[in-house]
């Protein structure tokens, strides 16, 4: 389960010497037979682009990639004008190793932002990390292990899809983050790979969606770092017609992509070394679902809403101050909220319930908020952890 | 210094049992000859406002009020109906104490949401605070000490300024709050007094603009709580003619008000208990004032950004991605950022500077970031405190 699990795919993951530590630190996707197939991406809205992103979307202006050149161990961002020429040399170096065109490799960086990229290293290793391609999960596993900056457990992927039509289409993946973890180094990146036979317009879309439903309802510190990246490589391999931009095979794919990414967000949210909860929080009864998104990244993002679930303490009135402050419409009065399935508040007052079982839900690991606004039909479900004692120990210094 | 500072008012404070501690709990500021003054409020915008927000809301539409009866121990928030006629019932009763309409009374709570008033220790605690009414500074405290929640020290102000036309005019003031201190309960309150001659709609526009630059400015998990209130009655004891919408007896009114309020918002954010550094963060060069705002908001309420300056981390790069994800407009390479008056980030990217001497200035309790945009002119400044373990300590349960 893995980049690799796509058929026409290699992938490889070395400790180039990026990290002082002297952990993996490069990885390498690239096509098998290293030529280019349709590519997209989805990259941070932050003003402040790291140079691979900027260096990744202008190699994406065709729409084809062959390769994906990552590193772990610094984000060549602020890093200024050096710092994009330093990505256009990675994948340079990646092309010459594959012997592809420059710009159909793309690259992509996590670590500590300000710091010029240490390029010696890079230099040898990624010649280097080229002669490792190879076929297979254990290859692919490198990979997402190179990818790795404070994450506990690599995150890998791989879904398999009917399109309904006798084909079958599979997509696979990898992911580092970062929610709530680490953010001094708080970049969530993603690489994907399907033998969906598909044009880059139809994948950009289909990707755009696959994001928004599953990384983008992660609440993390990092959803607008400098350097947040997703990538997909679309080589064709399920064979028969290209995929449309509607029909039942544009939503298999659509759902096949959102299944491998929504995978991948929960391996993060559940490696989230500061957090002893993990929590499902879904908004519904807005009055649209963009107002339902915000309803529940208001309650989500909240620090107060965070800290109680660390106390274990089902503080509704926490949670409807954050929806009324969300900016979503609500009539205080109509909302209701569930911690665990017990409702705790009807028609925004305190609801008679057995308090003693809400309060031994409490302390499970994973815990379920669910907040109807009885406004209208939009719905929108988001991840967070607690704020705890680690998290504030991972964050105080880079060091 | 104290809302009894201005000539014209008195107050008083109890403990009247609604806080289980038998700590003081009711306030009361009253005119000193009972006649209704003008008033003015500015109120939290959440959506689930307490019922002593809706009371003093709909008692404020004639811009008239003699008294503001206010406790702590309980918001009164989410509580339907029935908490809607306790808190008319407080400004009853306290009408009734004093030998004014209950229209003419004003009320503010805080404490925690979702539980009903306590009405018993309301209905015997309002005649006797009402009993309690006194001019003088102790009288001051006495309101200042019963508004108290996790605030360790009370908070008042007074301010003296000339009208530029031989007049004077006071303010005076109390409040309670919470930055980042004690977000279970973290409603800010302030009550003002002013012997400025003026009448409610101007008294409203400067009070607005007074509140902006200030409690505004203050980075607070409560900004936009269920129960937020700041009132102001002037009783236009200072003499002469009425004070325009304009003009320089306005701008003396609007930088006296601001002043107080200046002065209760710092007084909050040095009392936050879990907090160990109180920064004081500029944007300037943005493209508008409210874009500024918005950059200076973006950073302050970051957890990572807090975080480091808890571990008196000077790691900017985490200042520009927030900066870059604020929403307001700025080039990522043409942003400086210094702390404590050493720039460390110049054009967005590194800066050469003496690394000993900023890392001495980080452990300095008040800490300077100034971050300049060169996108225009809009300038704002925020205060805000760091994330620490105390603060996790106060905020994981609500008993």
């Amino acid at each position: 389960m893995s980049v690799t699990s796509v058929p026409g795919f290699e992938a490889a993951g070395i400790a180039a010497g990026i990290k002082p530590s002297g952990n993996p630190d490069l990885a390498l996707v690239a096509t098998a037979d290293r030529r280019p197939v349709t590519a997209a991406g989805v990259f941070t809205t932050n003003l402040a682009q790291a140079a691979p992103v900027l260096v990744s979307r202008a190699h994406l202006v065709d729409g084809r990639a062959a390769a994906v050149i990552a590193n772990s161990g610094n984000a060549n961002a602020a890093t200024g004008e050096s710092g994009r020429a330093d990505a256009r040399r990675m994948c340079a170096l990646t092309a010459e190793g594959l012997g592809v065109a420059p710009t159909d490799v793309l690259v992509c960086s996590t670590g500590l932002i300000g710091i010029p990229m240490p390029m010696a290293p890079v230099e040898t290793g990624v010649p280097a990390v080229c002669a490792e391609l190879a076929a297979g999960p254990d290859a692919g596993l490198r990979a997402a292990t190179a990818l790795m900056t404070t994450d506990t457990l690599p995150k890998q992927t791989v879904v398999d899809a009917a399109l309904g039509d006798g084909r079958h289409l599979h997509v696979g993946g990898m992911a580092k983050g970062a929610a709530m973890l680490e953010p001094a180094m708080a970049t969530m990146l993603a690489v994907l790979t399907t033998d969906a036979p598909v044009g880059p317009d139809v994948l950009h879309r289909a990707l755009e969606r696959a994001v928004q439903d599953s990384f983008n309802a992660l609440v993390v510190d990092a959803c607008t770092s400098t350097n947040d990246t997703v990538l997909v490589l679309a080589n064709g391999g399920a064979g028969g017609a290209e995929i449309g931009p509607s029909g039942p095979a544009y939503h298999a794919l659509v759902e096949a992509l959102s299944a491998a990414c929504d995978d991948l967000a929960h391996q993060m949210a559940a490696d989230a070394e500061g957090a002893t909860k993990l929590v499902r929080l879904t908004v519904r009864g807005a009055r649209t679902a963009e107002e339902a998104r915000r309803a529940a990244r208001g309650v989500a993002s909240s620090q107060l809403v965070q800290c109680s679930l660390y106390g274990q303490d089902p503080y509704w009135g926490r949670v409807l101050s954050e929806l009324g402050a969300s900016g979503a419409f609500l009539d205080p009065e109509r909302v209701d909220i569930a911690y665990n399935g017990i409702t705790v508040c009807r028609d925004g007052v305190a609801a008679l319930h057995d308090e003693l079982a809400v309060q031994a839900s409490m302390t499970r690991r994973d815990i379920e908020i669910v907040c109807d606004l009885h406004a209208g039909r939009g719905e929108a479900t988001v991840r967070f952890t607690d704020l705890t004692h680690a998290y504030i120990d991972e964050n105080m210094g880079t060091s």
